[in-house]
């Protein structure tokens, strides 16, 4: 047994090697599915050893890159380190690292913004190519070769199914109690053998604790102690607090006209201070016995778990600050009947969001007056970081909101714009927007009447004007009065940022 | 018995009135959800009379209008005739109609565009408020006063189940075959009580085959005998033919790379005679066995199903031109166990399309070198018709393609622009752009990559060196290299036809 206790399965205990010596197995020109997901549960060894050796077969005069899949974004060890080394020919299907990003940018890298839930089913149907290896890291392995998932799940069990072969890191940094934790779905199929997800409530359990795994498939295994590295959140400011009360006002209005049920319905919230503030705003209030159905628990969500304000979270991962990861290994046990975490195809699944009725509370670049959202592209060419499961949740919602501050970038850049530079999430699936100003319900409203009320309520003061001067102009001067605009100007404030740094004039 | 032998129900029969009589039931500004879809199965005669009880009001000095929701279009004697009369405060979720597609455009009309399989969920949901009256065509009523569907069922369970009270149309024009052919699925809810719903083939019935109303609930029934105002098709022309064969070599291709099924998956095809074009393709093609999950059977799938190569049709609507509708009504007993007629929340649900694996076919007015797809406004200001169930098909598809010709209006007007005027299919949901030029498999390509593969395939060769250009010019000069884009001028094509009548230089 190694691997701090890890490692039961003597076959797999025997293929145990140092992490350079699982990254030689890793040729040039392959595809690798890694595991990873919002900084969690990614290989911490291997990539960096893998990045090495890229580096030095680069400076050598060779071209050695690989395309990358994962859960979503990782963390500098995975992605800065093979960014770095411009040993990533291709990326897929979310990332969040500077090192990365300005690759990207910068057009050295190639990069696929998927929707999360997107990823299993597009490996499975074949046109994305052949996937040589999946590096995936555990919590542990089981005396008969099963597979204990680590703090997220992801695309492990795509990985592992379709990979020619698999290298695995036991990480005994991660809580032995998160053995239970998972519920590891199966059932999915290609069409036309696909059958009803048969889930129901979010604490449904459907599938299996573990991953399978053929040992045979199993070509090395790192022992790895390493700590996940996720980022901590700033405590909520002033913009984000006023947001969370907006959103509560709202829930609770909701509620009040007999609209949502007292508990509300499953919540869903992406990652960011902003989602957190919201999640301490619910803390805060008087809601009790709410659940979530979601793609990350992050520290305001387990913060919401240990006060007992929510039931039970179902995700694919965590994504805790240094202080939230360290409260839930020391009481892992404790949350376990709390938690289930599921691959992202299921987390993620139209079927499931649609069913469940999720309240689904997302980030924003930008918003436009007609309810049209940017999710991802600065200035309509620059990525930002990816839709990640943004789409797959906003598009199936009971209720889909888009929060944002009303500016940026010290007031030089609005969040409400005439027109959004690039859309994730159209007119159609955007059913309110919040900043820090107030709240737009924009469902049940026609265009010219949401630009109205976004104005009102969600734009920043030294702004309002502008986009006023903007609506009245855009309705005697558009080629149509359904969706007025005026199409020299439309994208003129991110032109005016583009040459003086503010969309202010 | 009347209306032709189809009233069985003496309650019901006891409630015949004459048109201008059920017209009288609706007061001003009520909400009335009527029946209709695609220009099937709507109610014939007590719009008219409503439209002129309108008309009169209106000029007394009266304020009549009404609120308007349906399944998807009707017909000149519902939203031509209500429009002209300047009756209809607000529509949704679609329209095609001449008469109030100018009101809209003129701000004199407001117009929800919603995606087809939300609308019953916002019904129920509640915030769209209040419902009426619901005015159903029916073809027929049983002896126990359950109500025969017509040649549509739309949202008419919604309606029927919503509305404080109901008006009948009994159209004794539509088949007595009919009968039998509808499936009402009455396992809907709201969340928390929703439940998977077990249809796992097209031609799966789940529900019943009448719409169940209590009698108390109907205040009027009319009798009719009026055709459907079904549009007929233009045989296909030499843009629409090459359409279809590029897209039927791509099917042959995929089934021999063994990524679909010899009978491939069930289709869904939009409406328009490019859409015709390809099925009228796929009965010369060498497929057999085909299977249709789709949102209405036109001509060409009348078609398929006469040749037997299609073997079974799921649908909510028919869309049949002047000799298929003969030709359907002549033979529907023969027809009736190979079409199977849904609620539109069935036939274009996102859990039941998602599983189903649907090849989703649909027009596009015009697509972007990124591969977004504008189905909706002509200038990014003017409604055409509306999304309709384009974005449930294609965002749950598994291969979304959008058809369009290169070019229209003779040339003036390039259908693949440097960016869409308006958009509605994201870049995350497109797979495939076609035009008589070509096709561009868009699956698993970054930005860069998917930019050079519509230009070289689908665009015209008269826009091609301007896109080219574009491209070029925007690699060097955009804000960031995922998506280059250079904002002065991406919408400069449109600004350009606005002024002089012609995208060209």
């Amino acid at each position: 047994m190694a691997a701090g206790g890890r490692i039961h399965s003597p076959e797999l205990a025997r293929k145990v090697v140092p992490a350079d010596a699982a990254a030689a197995l890793i040729a040039p020109g392959s595809t690798v599915g890694m595991s990873g997901f919002t900084g969690a549960g990614y290989p911490k060894q291997v990539p960096l050893a893998l990045a090495k050796r890229i580096s030095e077969a680069n400076a050598g005069g060779a071209r050695f890159r690989i395309n990358v899949w994962t859960g979503a974004s990782t963390a500098p060890e995975l992605d800065g380190a093979l960014a770095a080394a411009d040993g990533i020919e291709l990326r897929l299907p979310y990332q969040s690292d500077p090192v990365s990003r300005q690759k990207i940018n910068d057009g050295l890298m190639e990069y696929i913004d998927v929707h999360l839930s997107h990823v299993a089913q597009m490996v499975w149907q074949g046109f994305l190519g052949h996937l040589d290896v999946a590096l995936v890291e555990v919590s542990g392995i089981t005396a008969d070769g099963a597979l204990i998932p680590s703090s997220s799940v992801g695309n492990n069990k795509t990985w592992i199914d379709q990979a020619d072969t698999v290298i695995l890191e036991v990480n005994s940094w991660q809580s032995a109690d998160l053995d239970g934790m998972h519920d590891i779905y199966y059932g999915t199929a290609l069409p036309p053998d696909r059958r009803p997800i048969q889930l129901t409530r979010p604490a449904d359990r459907i599938g299996e604790k573990y991953l399978r795994c053929p040992p045979e498939k199993v070509v090395a295994v790192v022992e790895t102690d390493a700590p996940d590295r996720n980022t901590g959140f700033t405590e909520p400011d002033e913009a984000s607090t006023r947001i969370a009360g907006h959103l509560i006002e709202f829930l609770e209005h909701e509620v009040s006209r007999g609209r949502l049920p007292a508990n509300l319905l499953p919540l869903q919230s992406g990652v960011g201070n902003v989602a957190n503030a919201v999640l301490a705003g619910l803390g805060n209030s008087s809601f009790e016995d709410l659940t979530a159905y979601t793609e990350v628990i992050q520290d305001g969500m387990l913060g919401l778990l240990r006060s007992g304000t929510l039931s039970v979270a179902s995700a694919t991962a965590f994504s805790l600050g240094p202080a939230a990861v360290n409260e839930f290994n020391d009481n892992a046990g404790d949350y376990r009947d709390r938690i289930v975490l599921r691959p992202q195809e299921i987390s993620n699944h139209p079927e499931l969001i649609r069913r469940l009725g999720v309240l689904a509370m997302n980030g924003a670049i930008e918003a436009d007056i007609y309810g049209n959202v940017n999710s991802t592209h600065l200035m309509g060419s620059r990525i930002q970081n990816g839709i990640g499961g943004s789409g797959d949740f906003a598009r199936n919602a009971f209720i889909s909101f888009f929060v944002t501050p009303s500016t940026a970038k010290g007031g030089a850049i609005s969040g409400i714009v005439p027109m959004v530079s690039h859309v994730d999430h159209t007119e159609h699936d955007v059913h309110v927007i919040v900043t820090e100003q107030g709240l737009a319900d924009l469902r049940g409203l026609a265009p010219r009447r949401r630009a109205a009320l976004i104005i009102e309520r969600c734009a920043h003061p030294d702004y309002r004007p502008m986009l006023e001067d903007y609506v009245d102009r855009a309705l005697s001067g558009a080629y149509g009065k359904q969706t007025p605009h005026l199409l020299t100007e439309a994208l003129g404030w991110h032109v005016r940022y583009m040459e003086t740094g503010s969309m202010l004039p």
